[in-house]
């Protein structure tokens, strides 16, 4: 089958579209899925530049790219959830090869169905941004109705996705991004948006429950003033100082983000219900992968990057 | 290139994917498009039957399929409001060789850009029925917010974006349905649902400002009596009679839908800031189209059969 790898960790240039061994199910509890469409997420180009090899050791030749939508191919028992044919989508195990292929073998407790009303290219925008805003937000801030979040880089592939969560949760969203996509942002459910490149948001808000940080470094330092006692700053980027928020008696987390088949299936009726939509910024073909990676790179696009892989 | 075509008329065995001259811009006005996903309308399998072809002298070999989501290869004229490598949509002429094909050539009034928050698989699923329920409902009807208007087969192609539409406008929106797909209506936006299997409309409502009739027949002939005093039957099937219209003092309209990029500019903002989404029922490769018109043939789908044509 055809796959996107790399043998070597570097720039995008490392990115091989090439022949690669067909996965197999090795266990009774994998799927294989016949891909037709994935995305590309930061961590993606950070694995290919080799950020997370202290922390996972890989071995290369790898396969990228951990966000799919497809069929299912094959069952690793007939006690699975999911039968030949089934349309599902997951954001897969990323120690494991990934969805810069043909085909992929996920564990079937990282797939779910997928969302009936969409494609299978803008179901495969939704997993891990998906995910990463439900589990930041909900799991682990426990945003409520009439809270007020605090949302950066609101036009985001997190963010996107942040805002109308959010939104549908019944919270008062405020929001960064720049100028140009305000009413864009305000379109998604924002009730406030702060353009970053005019304002300071800590000079413009205060008091806020929930601060989600989606870029780290000052955004992340200039955060801490906004929360109000009691309120948490939670990242995916970099944990936050635990010696700040308690000097400020706020609280802080750092969220990584694991594979969850049942936030998919409340991200596939939010979208059926229509709560909830993949914002698609560009498309590209799989073997057009360097592009799409140089893309991503610049942390310019609105909505998320997605990949035509196979036919459904 | 390769494209479906038909060589006589007939049954959906009659579909041929198979390989087919390039098409090329004949005129100042043309835009060479490289196709990257096409829709399924009613009308294809009507074309393909040879139902229309008494009104339109098609020479066969024909490309069939008129809805089109993709990127400008060529144009005609410097002029052009497009420029190659645009992402377009379109839903073209029927009097030419149509999109179910990896390009096809399409006067550039009839081309908009496509919206730029959803892929080219979602963009494909709005242009026909999108320019149908906009023209029966707000050019034909002038349906205006705070009238009423019954949509027949409400999660249908047509009838998922004219409930959406209707309500961006501030219309109170009925529609028919079976019961199954009830939530999924009213998720849509409709104020009420009433599910034909178990309730008769025309027992349910009346004083209705606007009827939009996607069925004809039976329904169209029930649908006279819900109607207040000076309201409007517009139907996309068959031309209601006038004689009926006239002696209950309403009024009635028959549209054909003619291409319409003007429509298109329209429907793209409001995708693009959420009022508009398109449904998509089901998914094929282009190579699988008889499966697809067979699929379309049966009338149950909820939503757009879409297929995938080309790469991004």
């Amino acid at each position: 089958m055809k796959a996107v790898r790399i043998h070597n960790y570097g720039d995008a240039s490392t990115l091989s579209y090439e022949d690669a061994p067909m996965p197999s199910i090795s266990s009774n509890n994998d799927v294989l899925i016949r891909v037709i469409a994935a995305s590309v997420n930061p961590v993606d180009w950070k694995i290919r530049e080799g950020l997370l090899a202290q922390m996972i050791p890989y071995s290369l030749p790898l396969t990228l790219g951990w966000d799919v939508s497809g069929v299912i191919e094959a069952v690793g028992s007939t006690f699975s959830k999911f039968k030949v044919g089934d349309a599902v989508y997951s954001r897969p195990d990323i120690k494991r090869n990934g969805t810069y292929a043909e085909y992929v073998v996920i564990h079937e407790d990282e797939v779910a169905h997928k969302p009936k009303t969409i494609s299978h290219i803008e179901a495969a925008a939704l997993p891990l941004a998906g995910i990463t805003a439900w589990e930041a937000m909900f799991t682990t801030a426990q945003l409520k109705a009439g809270q007020s979040v605090l949302i950066h880089a609101g036009s985001g592939g997190v963010g996107c996705l942040a805002v109308q969560l959010a939104k549908s949760q019944g919270a008062y969203v405020i929001a960064t991004t720049s100028g140009k996509n305000r009413a864009f942002v305000e379109s998604l459910g924002a009730d406030q948006v702060i353009d970053y490149r005019s304002q300071r948001f800590e000079d413009v808000i205060s008091d806020v429950d929930v601060v989600f940080d989606t870029m780290g470094g000052d955004v992340q330092e200039s955060s801490w003033s906004v929360l109000k006692p009691g309120g948490i700053l939670v990242s995916i980027i970099s944990p936050p100082s635990t010696e700040k928020a308690a000097a400020l008696s706020v609280r802080s987390a750092f969220v990584f983000i694991e594979p969850n088949a049942k936030i998919l299936e409340e991200l596939a009726e939010l979208v059926d219900v229509g709560k909830l939509r993949p914002i698609i910024g560009a498309e590209f073909a799989l073997q057009d992968i360097a592009k799409a990676h140089a893309l991503s790179e610049t942390g310019h696009t609105v909505g998320k990057i997605v990949l035509y892989v196979g036919l459904p």
